[in-house]
């Protein structure tokens, strides 16, 4: 193996003053072992120690699948007949951790109670970001071809679905369109559920799509989605006009765009996320829609699609070659519209590449 | 509002002797609110009192979004740039739980820290299933037109991929095929990650389809998959065969038929989880390959993938009318193939209704 995750996480372990950090199926699990398991009823924890043996908690139904990982340790599995208690039991008879690392965006309260009846005296510590970090901060070229790939299928899928919207259908059923081009164009997944809302909808930052609102000459219509493709997310947002684009929409489109512009051009290996966060927010604020920012600039992307670095004011983290975020200036304003514009962005040696190549300019649909 | 999700949890405090429950966005959140929000690396709670006011952790982003939900009670932003922390905080001067139940198997270690952090005293219990219980165990018509309705969409996909597989194809353009069917067809997203596997790497419950194989005559070929639509889940299995079924595997297919069959017709009001899995196994224990049996007969069905009743021996819940759970025996050869046929079946006050009506005879395809 090339890439050795145990060994990254038992140096964060030395760093961290850990006697174990404990992976639960996810994008860290995807990460060290190449494969995943369902997150559901069943518990399957992985107990890696900084010094002693690792150690397994297993669905029996995850037995086969689970030893294709090539997992060094011992494995405790359970049945579902008699639940995972014992399988926790025997991981307190193996092992004595006193501080213990866990993902706390990932890990649920049921694995974290069998940790804790296992280990009564054990302290169990929230380290999502320093793990996911340690193991996916900076991407190679492997994982930034299969961003690229489903980035692709994402902007295939956005142009698809462009051309097919109509004036009268609701925002469910160009929903709809978008989840089969999507799916036509060879997602594996999706990132997240698609947001596809128009008009006043579009002014709440995660909306929902409407069954009972159909579109009309006018609107603001905003996409934000993203496909995936081999464990790697896309997240693009895209706000366009049915039929044409009412002035005081095109004037917030403008500011949107210039900002998301200046984000882009600022993205470099260095700055901090604090100080892109800062020019892009400045490009808003010294517009006359100041008062209609809701988000911060952007967010990590890969694995998962809500990772680090966050590009937000306070984050003084340097960003460095490797790394994938989102910028995704908005303007929200209530009752009327939103708009976002958001590209996934790669630190580079030299500068900042946009993943996201999708046409910027106001697009007319319908 | 008919049904007041909140009431129910309020009666499941007393009789549970709870101070509080905490719910998190997930399945129960959506019966309760009929709303969901993302889980993602910001912290959303509700803490419903027993006697005190209701209260709420809500990111400031997704304020104008949780404004439509008619939460009655006090709800405590938080923003990117500060953390919530604060909100946390705030959470704790205005109550003092003792004991407070969560969603186990949906609520994550995050917002565990941050509930211990309000109230350091507070036992905090994994209700998982007894909130999901008394929300969602018994489903009513509306909530079964969904499911029929995820299950139409599911249905109609499969066929369609029947007719479009070829020898050749490999696991993962087959498990792409249905994935472009599933959304043509209406699917809303997938209850879970498809499984699309053939030939030995059929004989894993769990497995994922492969890049680098092939499907050639004489093969199994298992989908295991599910629409959802509404916020409903349907799950079907069916196990067809490419071009001709070996001797071998048809006479396992038979006897997975008959488990299926046998459980189908037994299913009925007032009998229990126990004996329904009882009756379902015996057919595969009596059966020459009684020794490849791997799983129980099912699990539940409705917001959730896997929810109660869990139909297992040991389980002496009784199964009543407006409940929804698989039937799914299957026999697992190492190394060779496996079969399962699973459906989606309803209790009704007569007996028993399968939602899933895609046909159980064996399919060759290609």
């Amino acid at each position: 193996m090339t890439y050795d995750g145990e060994h990254v996480l038992r140096t964060l372990m030395a760093e961290e003053g850990l006697d174990a950090i404990a992976l639960v199926p996810g994008a860290n699990f995807r990460q060290v072992y190449n494969k995943n398991f369902y997150q559901n009823e069943r518990s399957l924890v992985i107990l890696l120690q900084r010094d002693g043996e690792s150690l397994a908690v297993v669905p029996a139904l995850e037995a086969a699948s689970f030893d294709l990982i090539g997992f060094e340790g011992e494995v405790f599995h359970w049945r579902d007949n008699d639940g995972a208690e014992s399988a926790f039991q025997a991981l307190g008879d193996h092992a004595s951790p006193l501080r213990i690392g866990v993902e706390g965006q990932t890990m649920r309260v049921m694995e974290h109670h069998g940790l804790k009846r296992a280990f009564p005296d054990a302290e169990i510590i929230d380290l999502h970001k320093a793990i996911s970090s340690a193991l996916r901060l900076n991407k190679g070229d492997a994982d930034i071809a299969l961003m690229r790939r489903a980035i692709a299928i994402s902007q295939d899928a956005l142009q698809r679905t462009f051309e097919e919207v109509r004036i009268g259908q609701t925002e469910t059923e160009i929903e709809s369109l978008l989840l089969k081009n999507l799916f036509a164009a060879g997602a594996e997944g999706m990132a997240f559920a698609p947001i596809v809302v128009a008009a006043e909808n579009s002014y709440r930052p995660h909306a929902k799509a409407r069954a009972d609102y159909a579109v009309k000459a006018g609107d603001a219509l905003l996409f934000d989605f993203g496909a995936s493709f081999g464990g790697y997310m896309a997240d693009i947002t895209r706000t366009v006009f049915v039929q044409h684009c009412p002035d005081e929409a095109a004037g917030v489109y403008e500011t949107v765009f210039a900002a998301n512009t200046a984000g882009r051009e600022a993205a470099r290996p260095g700055i901090s996320a604090h100080d892109l966060d800062d020019i892009v927010l400045s490009v808003l604020e010294a517009s006359p829609f100041s008062q209609f920012i809701r988000t911060k600039t952007g967010h990590g992307l890969g694995r998962d699609v809500h990772e680090d670095p966050y590009i937000m004011r306070g984050n003084h983290q340097r960003l460095e070659p490797g790394m994938v975020f989102t910028i995704e200036p908005g303007l929200y304003l209530p009752d009327k519209f939103g708009v976002r514009i958001e590209d996934d962005v790669l630190i580079t040696d030299e500068g900042a590449e946009s993943l996201t190549t999708f046409t910027r300019e106001v697009v007319l649909v319908a």
